[in-house]
């Protein structure tokens, strides 16, 4: 019997969020790689694209002329994935076949009228412009009565199915608590029931004492490479003051928080010199009118790239009937990604 | 309010499977796509590839050379996941930080020595021998004490991060159950218990009865595109009888089998006139040594693309943070799978 070594012997670890085991194989990142390559990013754009139905003044394709805009636009989403019609619910007795109409509105949010940016290339003023309409359109879906949850995220890169490189998020309302967001509300009730405190606050205060995790910090928030992580680079930004949601965040809170934010995406870009692609999306109490003591604001970077610029981890075969499998040690990420510059790449 | 309709309605349905909702925006299937793109698969292959190193005769990377082999091939993976070393648990008391060491054996499964063949392409009879091959690997790896689980999967398609495209699947056998194949006992445990049944076998006698989403079916076995299903084309294969593993096949139940992944690959690859990408994997009792009365033998069908061989679904973003979405109805699906031909494009 050996000693454990957590970069050279594989194991599980459990993810207290969703309630899942994580299968890690560290040794495993030495295998070589034969498979598809993703193609690199166009990094030549211009600050202003007339074919692009996201740059401000351009007609989008159901004829809406988008206004002359200066920082951020927020528009409804003319394709949507839910609607605000009301329903019937079709009765079927089998409880197999369980079936429930959903209302909702999607939106979209430019985060530039340069369709050349991106957050990392974005001054801190202008992603503070970004955080502060995230937190008015919280509280303008959240506020209807049939959206109990508001959420907000990010496709970046084509490889992420981004479908347009302008600067832009996104943000799906609806009347009922997502599955993966449901889950994350019950292991932080059963937490917050069990112990009076925050899973999420009890988490940052050991990461920061134990470091090996944390990748950057300011006096507000911290982001770590969570213990549980299962993208290869994933990272948490964590809330250093235990409250619930963007709304509740003072205006000191609001900047660190687009200072953060340009932070970690600048340290992403670094990493392989590319624009580096995520999903990202904040997790935040839910609009449905109760209190909740449970939970605590934080934001997921899901990014897919593994070894370099073109190279992405699969999530496939073993990770779509099993479990997700990362290669690479959380610690050893984390380290990867603190040792790089705080200076954008372009700019170095 | 308006009466319901499953192809213009948003909606959420339970997967009864993993006790999860899925969003349903059949609506969405017509918003135009700009976005990234896969490349079209190479159809034009050699037999035997000099470079391959899955072919027979061929020496891998290792300085193994493999055998002659006329059909099946398997052999210990040379980058495996999962190592047999025995190393010390190491001790955390904070519950935030649970890791476990794993032991397991991966192995890979050659289908053919034909390196331009995949599954859709083979004759019955040799498709017949992968099941048997799969039998064994099952008895062989599932018999040792240190493996409770042993997971059968195929990644098709570089698309689904396959290396390489001889026709070949993985084997990863290790000691803990995997989070989804737990989730699913768990389920279909609770099932057992209330009903006395299967729920498997109760969901395939309705789905026989209903028939809008099945697609094909033989004498011994189903194949539907599930209720709950997330992929545009996700299909589910179910046993008609009730038995736990693929060990507990009669020799005709495994001929059936075979003619059945041939009958729904065939029909995958029609679909859009391309080798269709997948993961698939099959989902059967632990080797735990307990009894398992509650499983029931079935495999997914998970394959990407969604309009034609170059437009997969992407899913990131709000699938990522907050539920599994789709943009077509599983209704729609299955009636498109089940109006393709039995005969392979190629041969047409
Ligand atoms: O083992 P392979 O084929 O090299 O790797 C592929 O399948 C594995 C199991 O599904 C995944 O973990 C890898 O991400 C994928 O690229
Ligand atoms: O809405 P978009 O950008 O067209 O679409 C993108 O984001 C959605 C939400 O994450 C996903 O459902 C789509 O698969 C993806 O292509």
């Amino acid at each position: 019997t050996q000693a454990f070594d957590y970069n050279e012997h594989p194991h599980r670890r459990f993810n207290p969020l969703l309630g899942e085991w994580v299968l890690v194989s560290p040794h495993r990142a030495k295998r070589p790689w034969q498979g598809q390559k993703e193609s690199a990013v166009v990094e030549d754009r211009p600050k202003h694209d007339p074919n692009c139905y996201l740059c401000a003044g351009n007609t989008r394709s159901n004829g809406v002329q988008n206004p002359d805009y200066k920082d951020v636009y927020v528009f409804d989403n003319d394709f949507p994935s839910l609607l605000t019609l009301d329903v019937e619910t079709p009765i079927d007795e089998n409880p197999l076949f369980q079936l429930k109409p959903e209302k909702g509105i999607n939106r979209v949010i430019c985060f530039s009228p340069r369709h050349d940016l991106t957050i990392p290339e974005m001054e801190v003023e202008a992603i503070e412009k970004v955080v502060d309409a995230w937190k008015e359109q919280y509280l303008d879906l959240g506020s209807r009565d049939f959206i109990k949850h508001v959420q907000i995220f990010e496709n970046k890169g084509a490889v992420m199915g981004c479908s347009n490189p302008h600067p832009h998020g996104q943000i799906w309302s609806q009347s009922s608590l997502p599955t993966l967001v449901e889950k994350t509300q019950n292991n932080l009730k059963a937490y917050y029931q069990k112990n009076g405190t925050s899973l999420l606050a009890d988490y940052l205060q050991e990461e920061l004492k134990r470091k090996d995790r944390v990748v950057i910090e300011n006096d507000h928030f911290a982001v770590v490479v969570p213990f549980w992580a299962i993208w290869p680079f994933e990272v948490l930004i964590i809330s250093k003051r235990h409250f619930g949601n963007i709304s509740q965040m003072t205006a000191e809170e609001r900047k660190a928080f687009a200072a953060i934010l340009k932070g970690i995406t600048v340290r992403y870009d670094n990493l392989f010199e590319t624009s580096f692609p995520y999903s990202s999306g904040m997790h935040q109490t839910p609009t449905d009118g109760e209190e909740h003591p449970e939970w605590h604001f934080h934001m997921h970077f899901y990014p897919p790239l593994l070894r370099s610029s073109t190279v992405k981890k699969f999530m496939v075969g073993y990770e779509m009937m099993a479990e997700a499998q990362r290669d690479i040690s959380p610690e050893k990420s984390a380290q990867m990604l603190r040792d790089l510059s705080e200076v954008h790449y372009k700019k170095g």
